[in-house]
């Protein structure tokens, strides 16, 4: 009764039909053109679609590419949030939500799955780099008040530091690190973390040294 | 005619054939009882030779994995290398030795292949935590004067930000780390990787401020 309700006739299943389409030909124009190149109008052509459909279901470019490629909409969400209050808590503060993000597995294997094709797949790779330029190493970096250069390589280091830990803890699954509790995480990490951004890394030996 | 000399009788091809039979019998064996498991007496019984063939052609298990896997024996010669000398310097002794491996693409590409399939499959994720815990992890946690399940977890933290770096830097080749030289990030990261092992990143905020 219900099914056949949901597939009769009206706007429900148009609508669910439509947002698929939309979301299939945003797979395959980020897989061909990279992150980048596509765009809305483009991916509304490839679904027979007005632009203004897309923008409607999902908003932006970002978010077509976050809703195509299910990438979790809280990650986009940490680096928003990340500079507002203390700034020496910048650190601590990305390791425990970036963390809170992988610790669910519903929110984690779509990330691993992106990442596990970024690596078979130089066009994937390619996508999955310019999303995560323009949507999260950008904007970071773009709070550190130095040159771009400078604050996008501060801030792949600090990255570096938390995809690694994903890596080990939830996909190795290395102990004791995969059985850490966030809170110690966020103790060893958020120094280093912060030490990135702040381009201290560098003297920490000289600092650390009795 | 070279073809046929070296399809002739005798022993070059007899022992190009039993390497061969012997690395496919080892890659099933790790694969469906993971590295712990697995041993030279049972991959030598698949490949239907005697253990001490096993043990003349390749060595230890751990370098018949490496030998599998096509583990660049490089990374097992950093571990060795690196507690040798000035433990002051260890951190940018392994950013650099890590980076050297990575830098080549021969040598970069059976890893990356191994990672990948670790992503996709859980049984060779185990196999390859065994083999870094008993062959990196472990060896290196060794050195440090700490108990074991802490040590463990400062080796991991340290081997993490390198992992990151690798995926960022040779997986997605995030710009400008994937143009950084190599003296660029030891002086970036080996104070960090230094403060991991020592267990002072925690520390770090306090004594970089001002």
């Amino acid at each position: 009764m219900t099914v056949s309700a949901a597939r009769g006739p009206g706007r429900p299943t148009d609508d669910v039909d439509r947002r698929a389409d939309i979301l299939a030909a945003a797979r395959r124009e980020f897989a061909d053109r990279g992150f980048d190149q596509a765009s809305v109008r483009g991916i509304a052509r490839a679904a027979g679609v007005d632009p203004a459909l897309v923008h409607h279901y999902f908003g932006s470019k970002q978010d077509v590419f976050v809703a195509a490629v299910q990438f979790p909409a809280d990650a986009l969400r940490i680096v928003q949030g990340l500079f507002d209050g203390d700034l020496a808590e910048v650190g601590s503060r990305l390791v425990r939500h970036f963390l809170g993000v992988y610790e669910h597995a519903v929110q984690r294997e779509p990330v691993l799955a992106l990442l596990r094709s970024a690596m078979g797949q130089e066009s994937v790779a390619t996508m999955m780099r310019e999303f995560v330029t323009a949507a999260l190493i950008g904007p970071a970096a773009s709070h550190l008040g130095v040159p771009q250069a400078e604050a996008r390589l501060r801030a792949e280091l600090a990255i570096a530091q938390l995809i690694g830990v994903a890596m080990l803890r939830y996909v190795l699954k290395a102990e004791p690190l995969a059985s850490a509790s966030v809170d110690e995480l966020v103790r060893r990490l958020g120094p280093v973390v912060q030490a990135h951004f702040d381009g201290t890394a560098s003297h920490i030996s000289h600092l650390a040294a009795p």
